[in-house]
């Protein structure tokens, strides 16, 4: 057990220093790792796994929408970048700039796309003439470069992977319906494959993306009580298309703008799950997301018929579809426990000679360390069964946390009390200035989250100001 | 059939101008597109989708070896560039530099990856330490930038996708065998989802890596007699290990350097794919490519139940997993079968009242034109089938156009003859020297393809200069 103890002791306990925490679980997970180029990260295979999956359920939920994919140069002529004003103002002073291709210095210079819509626009004025050509509903994954000063791994780098999904519309409407539609998308896709509970709602105009009518968040809790923005859906209106020209003759041929929306979601993901679901003794994956949901550790495995049995075991549980492995290592028992309980998997099968001797084997799970006998024969039934409870109890936890780190303020003492003494989230009223807004930034560090689409009535005034109250708003100190 | 005819008419015969035929193709069957990002290429949906298909079906050949994906930063400061003298030479001159972050100029100038040993070296000298730690059989997924002159869509762009696979071994032994091994896997990817014969061969000191020890490479053979490189695989010895300092500590208590291997495929495959089996109908595709494999063209779609019945089989082959669409849109059937064919799909399925009232529906092959009458109880049967048929048979006519299109030269004569009249492989002795691959390349604009595994002795003599032969040669003009 002395081995087992040094694994865990390397990590910083989380009440102790949340952030050492973090990067302690990060490193001891394999998730990823700094490299020699300043502010970019290196997504190692445990790291990436999880992306994979992300990727490919989020990518099936898009594609269910009758999204289609396509992929885009990674530069932006310096023009072209330009040409939409709030946009290039937004991001211009943190892309990174080609200058020179080969031994030769460019004619214009181009930036590493920090987000598309530039060249999605640029496309869609080559590529849309009639009201036939709409909707347009394309997506593509690539990677994307933001100049950041300072750099915490999945969270903030200055490259990092991501989706970004452009349409094209008609109507003003179905440029909204798209815009919740896909936040919808996300929220779903939190709740459901990375048992993530969140706050819906439209950010503020002083939060909300360079050129955009309208952004939409969903907001979700860290353990620590900080926020994370974990996807955005913007709506441009016709903004973009009058700046690039995007027009269509419509059926009563008239020469229509389109309107247009964007989406994102990024690797910052994978720092949300740590932040949600992790522990002590590492991270905790829910099942849907987990590349090992199952982890087989045989016990005294040299003992004749111990290793077979736990092939034979990986290869019914593969068949009915789960991703199972057998640690068949030279490391000690205690010591595989420790590591499937850092990386994550959901739940570990314990079989030794004197289980297949009774016919039985032990289910461990990550999340309560609950031990459950199980018949050999009912393998199958029970995992399928335990990964369905397991994911859901690990939403069903977060939820209770979001709920129990809510709180509400009516006036500036409380609201003060409140950010500066219980982490989490706080709704209070807001009057619509921005002003008010500064201050709480410059006074107490929290931003607006959002404007909930769930609004209630806190107070009838704003906890700032004390003016009229407009809305009521989510706070809270964020990543 | 007047809109029909305009569809096809719009492609250049492949017989009159080739390369137009080709960008012609390229261009009707949606696959990318020109951007305002000189060099570089749009993925439009239908080109994008056959990607997709690519990168999931070679990602588990990939994996079934113990190959696991991670990501890599994007960027190469220039004093890593610079540490393996070979590679440096090789890929200098064709990159791309950033040189401001944000609006202030850089410490040290990045170029944009030309391909990523540099930075797996300097990832792999920090991580592996122990033989325990070997062997690491990481790949990533991703785009490159290399500074071309001249571009073609999928075959040459500045910036292009593709993985590339980087491994590290304990003896040179482990990486030949690993290199070999990729190296086949690309071949049975080729042949067997894409249907496309190769010849398997190593390249000449001339044609190799730049810091490669040994290139092998599959090369193909396009419908215009010109060879295509579909994929390379190299060993690379210990050379960036000894550049890198990658050492690792051996079971006896020594340090040793790493031997290393890296391999990679590109979305040239597409071109590929778009030049061995296009006709001058436009795009053949696989069916194991194929992102749509079945089209069902209603025929008389306003009469009742046409429309049913075409959903209906749909949902019976896509329950049986086939990839299939209704093309239910306002156009002719003549138009719709044209489309079909310009995008490729391997069969389309017509039905129509007088089909529904007799029970049946027709298959209409892409790749033969073949008709053939089937019950409406039997299309999942048949469709399975079919599909296997067409996959084989397309496989077998690129083969037998490979077999028919390499030739044999014993001596310079017949050899200047059949490179500049027989467009194709040329088997022909080579001496060693790399004089004799240069006038070849500058009097006939032919290169060494590969010297390929199964050597044949055509004659004693090299084809170039008469002098001792030590190797056959794969020759040919290529992409």
């Amino acid at each position: 057990m002395a081995e087992n103890k040094k694994l865990v002791e390397a990590i910083t306990s989380m009440d102790e220093d949340f952030a050492q925490w973090y990067t302690d679980v990060v490193k001891k997970a394999e998730l990823c790792d700094y490299s020699s180029v300043k502010g970019c990260m290196i997504i190692k295979p445990a790291g990436y796994a999880i992306w994979e999956q992300i990727q490919r359920q989020l990518d099936d939920a898009f594609k269910k929408t009758g999204v289609e994919n396509v992929y885009m140069p990674m530069f932006i002529p310096e023009s072209l970048l330009q040409k939409e004003k709030d946009h290039v103002e937004g991001f211009a002073p943190e892309v990174a700039w080609v200058t020179h291709g080969g031994l030769e210095p460019l004619q214009e210079r181009m930036c590493v796309r920090p987000t598309s819509e530039t060249l999605f626009c640029d496309f869609y004025a080559n590529e849309i003439q009639s009201y036939r050509d709409l909707p347009k509903l394309y997506n593509q994954w690539c990677s994307v470069v933001r100049w950041e000063k300072t750099t915490r791994p999945f969270l903030r780098s200055r490259e990092f992977l991501w989706q970004e999904g452009h349409t094209a519309h008609a109507t003003a409407d179905e440029a909204e319906e798209r815009t919740i539609l896909m936040l919808n998308v996300y929220a779903d896709f939190l709740k459901d494959v990375l048992a993530i509970p969140v706050v819906k709602g439209q950010k503020t105009d002083k939060e909300k993306f360079a050129g955009a009518e309208a952004t939409y968040t969903v907001e979700a809790l860290m353990h620590d009580g900080k926020a994370l923005q974990s996807g955005t859906s913007h709506n441009f209106g016709d903004g973009f298309a009058k700046a690039f020209g995007i027009q269509y003759t419509d059926k009563d041929n008239t020469l229509k703008y389109v309107h247009q929306t964007s989406w994102g979601m990024t690797t910052r993901l994978i720092g949300a799950v740590i932040m949600v679901h992790g522990d002590n003794s590492g991270l905790k994956l829910p099942p849907k997301v987990a590349p090992v949901q199952i982890m087989i550790v045989p016990i005294q495995q040299k003992k004749e018929g111990v290793l077979d049995k736990a092939y034979e075991l990986r290869d019914r549980l593969i068949e009915k579809g789960f991703r199972v492995k057998v640690d068949d290592s030279d490391k000690s028992p205690g010591w595989k426990f420790s590591e499937c309980e850092m990386r994550g998997v959901p739940f570990r099968i314990e079989i030794g000679p004197k289980d297949i001797e009774n016919g039985k084997c032990i289910f461990v799970r990550r999340d309560t360390r609950e031990k459950i006998d199980v018949a050999l024969s009912d393998v199958e039934t029970k995992a399928a069964e335990l990964l369905d409870v397991i994911q859901r109890d690990m939403y069903e936890a977060a939820r209770a946390h979001l709920e129990s780190h809510t709180y509400t303020a009516a006036n500036w003492e409380e609201f003060c009390d409140t950010i500066n003494n219980k982490p989490g989230f706080v709704k209070a009223m807001w009057c619509g200035n921005q002003e008010c807004e500064d201050k709480i930034k410059d006074e107490l560090s929290a931003t607006s989250r959002c404007m909930p689409f769930e609004q209630e009535q806190i107070s009838d005034k704003c906890v700032c100001c004390g003016k009229a109250a407009k809305k009521m708003i989510y706070w809270g100190r964020a990543y």
